[in-house]
Parts: structure tokens; C-alpha cells; sequence
């Protein structure tokens, strides 16, 4: 039997804030390679944002070379412009995977929990102790998009069926872009 | 006075069909230089149809290089999904105009329909007709969304100011990706 090597992009994505985490998959263990997030002025036009979103993403992808990606459905409730928004970062960062190639699944929040927590009723602060225990983080990711963004990542992992998961030691490093770069 | 000499894109976005339409203007002077439409399936996973919006829609600043983009605010009602999927397409486009350096302006139906027609309640149909007298083409432009995007490009002309048009004689010439190079 071989083992599943391959490294998963998680995403969050937003039009203010756009979350990603890098996991490395090595048959049932994960480590964490970096995290971080994209965040984009109110006041810039929509175009530089979504430019942004791009741009970074894209960096993103090249430096890690992620072959998949795991990216979370949203339920807007009645939120049309909520909706309208996030669905342009959405586009803007899928946009970024798409051009390497990535295979892109999406989750719903409760299968995301499912797979993080256990049960897809899970608390968001449950899900964010559990990406940093899954991934054997010193603390929680911050911001919350990125520690989102991780748990798409994880959920990627398990979507073929891994059960067991442990932890693995990385270093924390300041990456440009905001971002922890844990290479 | 020099006259004012520039290349508009104008963009009618959607997951489906994206409409795309390039107008010249020298001064109060409208050439419709080419018009289409990126058709996505739906049977296609969500990331590959953003990636060919993206991709064409790059491909068509590339080549007719606009200096600015006219593109429409829609209103979605209660549409959650709409609104969704809709923002996604327009964040695929409006990154391949946001790499070029494209300024890009939103104009809502009510202004669009002013700018052409003359009153911001016309109807959809005299939307297209106008849009075939000012750019004088011989038939309305299809499909709908690049007759609709070609409006959004004749709306930015006007916004400075211009209240002459006079339309310019083009050559209907069959381009790649279904649509219409009038170049």
C-alpha cells in the first residue's frame, strides 16, 4: 500500500478577508506548512481588490505548489450582497487554483466540522482548538480565515476516507503577505 | 481640444454566459470593434468554468487591449444563489481586467439604460436596438448578454460627458470562442 503524499490548499474566502492554510498529507499525517491571510481595503476599488485576492492566491499556489484544494460553501441565509461579494472573492481566488490546475472540492460548513471535530454541530472555537491540535500548532491560527481556511484543508484529508490523523512539528516564520509561512 | 481616443470594454458577466463587447471612441465617434460571449457548462466543475471566463476574457484584453471596462451592478432581488454564482463569474472577470490595469466603472441598469436609450426605464429590447444604431451594425448583437455588454461600454463613454454619437461602419468578421471580431 502506498502512501498519499500531496499538498492541500484550504481556503476561507472573503472580499475583506481571505483566508489559506497549506497542509502537507503524508498517508494519515498532517503538517501544517503555512497560513495566512489576504485582506483588502474598503476603500480600494472593487477591481484592485479582487486584483489582490488574485494576485496573492496566486503566490500563494506557485510557492507551495499545492496539487488540490479544499474551499467551504457558504450559506448566506438571505444575504444577497453578502453573498455577491464573497462570491467575487470566491471567484477571484478559485480563479488563482484553477490556473495551476488544482482539483477543487467543496464543503459544507457541517461536513468541515464533521471532519475537524467530529460532529457537524461543532462550535466555531471547537473547530479552531481542534485545526490547532490536528495540525500540532503551538497556538490557534489567527485570524479566524485563517484558521477556517486549515479546516477546509483538513476536510480535504478525510473526504477519501483517512480516520486516523496525527500531528507534526513545524516552525513558525513570518512570511510578506501577513501570513505564517511554517516551511 | 483634443479628442478623447479610447478603447472600452464592456462586460455582461454571469456563470453561464459572460457577455463581452469592445468599443472604440474617438471623440463623440463610436466604432464597435468586436462583441462575444464565454458559454460555460454546467455539467463542468465550478473552478474550470471560472478558469475559462478568467482565460477568455483574458485573452480578449490581450489582444484588443482596452484602456478601461464599463461593466453592470445587477439587482438580485431575493436570489441568494443568483447573486452567488453571478459574483463568482464577475470576480473571474473583473481579475483579468484588474491584471492589465483596466479602469473599470459599475453603472447600474437605470444609468445604462439613460446612457442609451435616453430614460433609465426603457426596455430590454430598446436597449438593443440603440445599441445596434450607435454602433450602426447591421443586426442587434447576440446572444442578449453581448448586446448587453456592449451597452455597459457605450454607458462609460457618456459618463464624462459625451452627449454626441455617431456610429462608425464595421465588417462582421467570425473570431474564436463564438464571437463577433469586428476589427
Amino acid at each position: 500500500m502506498t502512501l498519499v503524499e500531496r499538498t492541500i490548499l484550504g481556503i476561507d474566502p472573503g472580499l475583506a478577508n481571505t483566508g489559506w492554510g497549506i497542509v502537507a498529507q503524508r498517508g494519515p499525517h498532517l503538517t501544517c506548512r503555512a497560513y495566512g491571510c489576504v485582506s483588502t481595503s474598503k476603500d480600494a476599488p472593487l477591481a484592485q481588490r479582487l486584483h489582490k485576492i488574485h494576485e496573492q492566491m496566486a503566490a500563494v499556489v506557485a510557492r507551495f505548489e499545492p496539487s488540490c484544494a479544499g474551499i467551504e460553501t457558504v450559506w448566506f441565509g438571505a444575504n444577497v450582497q453578502s453573498a455577491f461579494a464573497t462570491g467575487q472573492a470566491r471567484g477571484a481566488a478559485l480563479v488563482a487554483c484553477a490556473d495551476r490546475g488544482l482539483e477543487v472540492l467543496e464543503f459544507s460548513p457541517s461536513q468541515i466540522k464533521l471532519a475537524v471535530v467530529g460532529t457537524g454541530s461543532a462550535e466555531k472555537d471547537q473547530v479552531q482548538y481542534m485545526v490547532r491540535q490536528l495540525l500540532a500548532l503551538d497556538d490557534v491560527p489567527r485570524p479566524d480565515h485563517a484558521a477556517d481556511a486549515l479546516a477546509a484543508a483538513i476536510c480535504y484529508t478525510t473526504h477519501e476516507g483517512f480516520a486516523q490523523r496525527t500531528g507534526a512539528a513545524c516552525v513558525a516564520y513570518d512570511s510578506p503577505n501577513s501570513g505564517k509561512d511554517l516551511r
